[in-house]
């Protein structure tokens, strides 16, 4: 597990894969984004979607599963918030991974034990399309003296 | 239900409460954010947290439900990205509310049918203690000619 001081610009981490199955999709909109073109496969058709989409929250949320998976940062993946977009919607069928970039790593000016990680995060499905960007900032520790 | 020339700036909403049990916070980390801060209250108090806090995209899939509960947009709420700030953890026990305010309305330039609304949105706990915020812009259609 990687302390901040192990971490360093350029550097990329690729996670395993998450079905995006017709099912998972409807389960999490019911709950969570209780709306037509996330719940309907022949209602949807009739929307700005055309067709089944999946909530864009559902794909920030498996997003954050696969960096808890994949980001070997000793004391979690903290964030303070993020810069989200979604490019495209992601559809039933989609096998989503992510790729990340560090982007810049700064040390707390007021606090010696810790600084920030700023990540570049892609959610891509099989084809390589992009369907979410995420720019945050990680609080990261430094390794225990 | 409102179409894109019934929206104003400074127009409000205020949804209904939603209660974040330790129950809810831990079933969304088992799948979402499998964290031990999320996860386990004993283990939780070891962490930059000090007691079990709800995974953001908790926080910000309750903060989905309530924007389609809340906003009476004809054609769905409908975005292409937010910024979204955590301000504070959001702790068992927390009864969430959003507050929604509309910041701006713009036309599209190219497209006769739709605009976007740009919304401010807090979400608070029963105290008034702000937990997130998000600022983005909605995509709504112009009511059918």
């Amino acid at each position: 597990m990687k302390y901040f001081e192990d971490l360093y610009v350029g550097e990329r981490f690729i996670s395993e894969a998450y079905e995006m199955s017709e099912e998972r999709i409807i389960a999490f909109a019911e709950h969570y984004d209780p709306q037509v073109f996330h719940l309907d496969h022949e209602q949807a058709k009739e929307t700005f979607f055309e067709g089944l989409a999946a909530s864009g929250w559902h794909t920030g949320s498996v997003t954050m599963r696969l960096m808890a998976q994949t980001l070997p940062i000793a004391t979690g993946v903290i964030g303070g918030g993020v810069d989200l977009r979604w490019l495209s919607p992601t559809r039933p069928g989609d096998i989503l991974h992510i790729e990340v970039e560090v982007i810049e790593v700064t040390e707390s000016r007021s606090k010696p034990d810790r600084g920030t990680v700023q990540i570049h995060v892609e959610t891509k499905n099989q084809h390589g399309e992009t369907r979410q960007t995420i720019d945050t900032r990680l609080l990261v520790f430094k390794r225990p003296q």
